[in-house]
């Protein structure tokens, strides 16, 4: 027999009964039923239950053991009497009677409880992560975790990509966030960057001739901790595609989206044919460029039945300002005066002034349009706003007003939580959708001039032409998102492959050609040699595992994280160099003076 | 149709002539044949010969066309007559005769060219990367590298093993070589480092409850470049399993490593049962703990054959040292007087004093040793020797002598110089093997104290009586390495998993438990609560893939790898901080002074 074990804690069932068995795992529980102590043994696999009768060779050994304590038991397979076999336990129908526990490994008492789960001081659980990691959820979420990845390698392979890893000791990258630096020892003063993205080296890639590219690439960004985001490291599902369209990657890329989240939703349905909705539409209907579409309100413009109206407010901001319009977020079921009160609080604990309203009730059998905006504008404009929305009797509407730029971001959270007050927005699904249609530009108000909106590699929409003829700020990418349930999964773009529209681009940002060239000589040059039109996007795993696992924070999905403070409590990392590594790295700390 | 193809352009045989095609890709060459153009179309899948009539409407386009431009063309697929076939490509039997050229990218005069693959300077190539990749050679070798690393991926997933991401944010790792550092912005001061390798991770994994971990996984030393070994980052195959002795290790990698040689060994036969050498005796017989197993030499010790014989300098050696030992290398073939001279010369030119022999010859019909050895120790001592070795007419042999510790190194290079010079070795082939039973430790003649001789982590043979009862120096681990054609493969052994024993192995090269403590606080606390026995390997997937591909030099099958000075030429890394930068990172240069 082997010198461990002959199954594994998770594999026992009504066919072994009668064998001899050898089985080795962690000490799960233990309960002393009258005199008979029962073992729950874990393994990665699952858990076996042991007896242990008092007659046992066994018994004395037993009475030792304690949680968390490895061990290996021999015994024999017996079949549960009807009554007690577990139905939730894939070794619910045995149990294994022990005759010989030899002692593995023993435990410390345990800062931790594994059984059971109580909630415990994040610190602590980093810490113990190897504690932590073995109860049942997290082990649950990380086992998810890889199948999740496997899978997508799995259908990428199958679509005809192929994994290529890209190095990881580069130069600083332009993706706007903040390099983790690393020093060279052998060229003093000199740094290498980590990449934020292989974005730069799978677009070499495609000039060098290589096609259907992808990566699980780990990616780095040296920016303060959120709760959404992990210091440190991340990784994204990285893609990119020679001679295609923005349709192509689309279409290659939605059914290995849809099928990875139909494979892992736990039967929630998920969206079968993702919409394709334009950027400018979606901030117009749902006040967001990563809209939940399981929310079903869309906004509307009602601009002209506030116009003249007797709300005078409204009526002037339009009158004054011919860029100002008013929404409508429209809330079926939401007539209450009650309802309506408590969204008009909430959006000033936002800091709004308020939120208008008008409800719909029925008064001596007749529907009216009820509250203050109603009564102000009249009953004629009250039903035309409440027929262009589609409301009726017990639903409500909330209006917001002003230059859209500047309040979309807000009716946007006023759609979430109306959907999510009325119980509107059904939480058992996987709604996705493509944003598509990206503006190339924007307005950064702070420098008062053109940044570019998203990826500067894009294409432009319209090519040089838009370029040199048309307003920089209505000018289009090939760049789009694909959204899950309020989150952006996945970005990506056709990229700009020549090296004219490329400096012309980003000579409109202010940035000369030479500014191109040092910045992004490898692309720039690469450019020059033949370059294929090529075009892709990066999917983040860590945010699909997190919505496919249902939980809210990314240490429940990743194996050994850093805490808030950037630290790793259980490796103790960052830590402080010796004198000789600084030295050899021509390094000085320039510390704070204490 | 599509915007770019309808097909690639390694895709069309005899069934598609007759239809109408659309390919894009890079011009490989173009030829003018008498007025008519043939352009060899290139994209990562093949090469398609697209032929140009003059009177083609694509005609004048085709004129223009240089080589490495990227095109899209139209065009009618004919079958090519008979003779013009070309039986080595995948579309030998079609060209396209094209009716329109649409040029997507030009390319500016090449500093390096694709086509014929000439020899240029390193710096070049690895300068305009994205060029030196289209060269069909190494784009070969890259795409097989991928092939080898999923199919790796594949084989593992099949076994059970599971591929879990370790971070590469991490503490400083113990492995020996130094570290890159990484600082911190915000701890001042502090620095994580990358990992040497994911040892402590992979066995924390274990500690927390996994089993059957595996991971391609990313590793970065900062040693100083050498010809085999890029700077920077590379790849191993890392795994670990938990309940397992150093047998299932091996019964469960050999197949998978075995399979990996098989499918990409181009027909070339490996080893079926990889025989398992204890390491004394590797080094015994083949003057190494890497043996080149193709080559059919095996040493043997004929101390006594000349203890006290008339070869008075290494008889006065056996007399005067206990320790002392002639080694012979058996050389089939090699029996003439101008072979031995000649490793005799190279055996000088090593800095050896010179490589003793004797060759068989047929003297007057009769069998002779000869040279001056033979004239020495005599005919009878001499004959003892050949019947040992089992050496013939024709046959030499050759003798090193002192003690084994000092010369075992040259004597194994002896024996490949032998092997290869007489043709002996068979390179046709890869020959496996594990060589097993590794001392612990290992005396540092520098230090003048016991070292670890591998990995600090290894369980001891004996455990801890052994480390209590025995000289250190004569204790094993379980520790192995799998060995290919001479080069060490993989590594790894069964770990030490009992805080005790790890803290009484560290005692023996000076450390205490409080350094064990501060080194490896994370696993040394992780083995106080319940580690299963656990052990696993990993393998260095670089090696492997020049093995198989057949190259010396790992920019032959790495994508951008940096040059022999660190350097990333083709992206400009390393390169400087800004000042911003090195204050965020609370850092000064220290540079040398001009």
């Amino acid at each position: 027999m082997h010198r461990y074990r002959s199954h594994t804690c998770g594999q026992l069932g009504r066919a072994a009964v009668g064998s001899t068995v050898r089985l080795s795992g962690w000490v799960h529980r233990v309960r002393d039923h009258g005199g008979v102590l029962f073992i729950d043994l874990r393994d990665h696999y699952g858990i076996t239950q042991v007896v242990i009768d008092p007659d046992s060779p066994a018994f004395k050994a037993a009475e030792t053991v304690r949680a968390e304590w490895v061990i290996r038991l021999d015994g024999s397979v017996k079949a549960r009497t009807p009554e007690t076999v577990n139905a939730n336990l894939a070794t619910g129908e045995i149990e294994v009677y022990a005759r010989e526990i030899e002692v593995l490994s023993v435990a410390r008492d345990l800062p931790l409880p594994v059984f059971g789960e109580p909630d415990y001081p994040e610190d602590i659980r980093l810490k113990y992560r190897f504690l932590d990691l073995r109860r049942e959820t997290l082990h649950a979420n990380i086992v998810k975790r890889t199948k999740i990845v496997a899978d997508m390698r799995r259908r990428m392979g199958e679509a005809g990509f192929t994994e290529y890893t890209t190095p990881i000791l580069t130069a600083s990258s332009p993706e706007g966030a903040r390099d983790f630096l690393v020093p060279s020892r052998i060229h003093a003063g000199k740094f290498f960057a980590l990449p934020q993205a292989p974005q730069q080296y799978k677009q070499l890639l495609m000039v060098a001739g290589f096609d259907r590219y992808f990566q699980i690439a780990p990616c780095f960004r040296d920016e303060d901790p959120r709760a959404d985001r992990l210091p440190g490291e991340f990784y994204q599902l990285d893609l990119e595609m020679s001679f295609v369209t923005q349709e192509d990657v689309w279409a290659t890329m939605e059914p290995i989206l849809r099928g990875v989240f139909e494979s892992f939703a736990d039967g929630k349905p998920v969206t079968q044919s993702f919409p394709r909705i334009p950027y400018d539409v979606a901030i117009r209907k749902y006040g967001s460029d990563k809209p939940d579409l399981r929310n079903p309100i869309e906004m509307q413009a009602v601009t002209d039945h506030f116009r003249d109206s007797g709300f005078k407010v409204f009526a002037r901001m339009i009158a004054d300002n011919p860029k100002v319009e008013i929404w409508a977020i429209p809330a079926k079921t939401g007539g209450s005066r009650a309802f309506c009160d408590r969204m008009n609080g909430w959006a000033q604990s936002q800091g709004q002034p308020g939120l208008g309203y008008i409800f719909w009730r029925s008064e001596n059998g007749a529907l009216e349009g009820a509250g203050p905006l109603a009564k102000n504008i009249g009953p004629e404009r009250t039903e035309a706003i409440r027929t262009q929305l589609g409301l009726g009797e017990g639903d409500a509407c909330f209006f917001v007003a002003g230059e859209p730029d500047k309040f979309y971001k807000f009716a946007g959270e006023a759609r979430n939580r109306v959907g999510a007050d009325l119980n509107l927005t059904d939480t058992e699904r996987f709604e996705c959708c493509w944003i598509v249609d990206f503006p190339f530009y924007e307005w950064d108000e702070e420098e008062k001039k053109v940044e570019f909106a998203h990826n500067p590699f894009s294409m432009p929409q319209g090519g040089l032409e838009a370029l040199e003829t048309r307003d920089p700020l209505t000018i289009k990418a090939f760049q789009y998102d694909m959204v899950c349930n309020g989150f952006e999964i996945a970005s990506g773009s056709i990229r700009n492959q020549s090296p004219e529209l490329m400096v012309k681009a980003f000579e409109m940002v202010g940035l000369s050609k030479a500014d191109v060239e040092e910045r992004f000589g490898g692309m720039y040059r690469a450019f020059q040699y033949g370059a294929p039109p090529h075009g892709g996007m990066a999917a983040g795993i860590d945010r699909i595992v997190m919505l496919l696992c249902g939980v809210q924070n990314l240490r429940e999905i990743t194996l050994f994280p850093m805490n808030q403070r950037a630290e790793d409590l259980l490796m103790g990392a960052p830590s402080e160099a010796t004198p000789k590594q600084l030295r050899e790295l021509h390094l000085r700390l320039n510390l704070p003076s204490a």
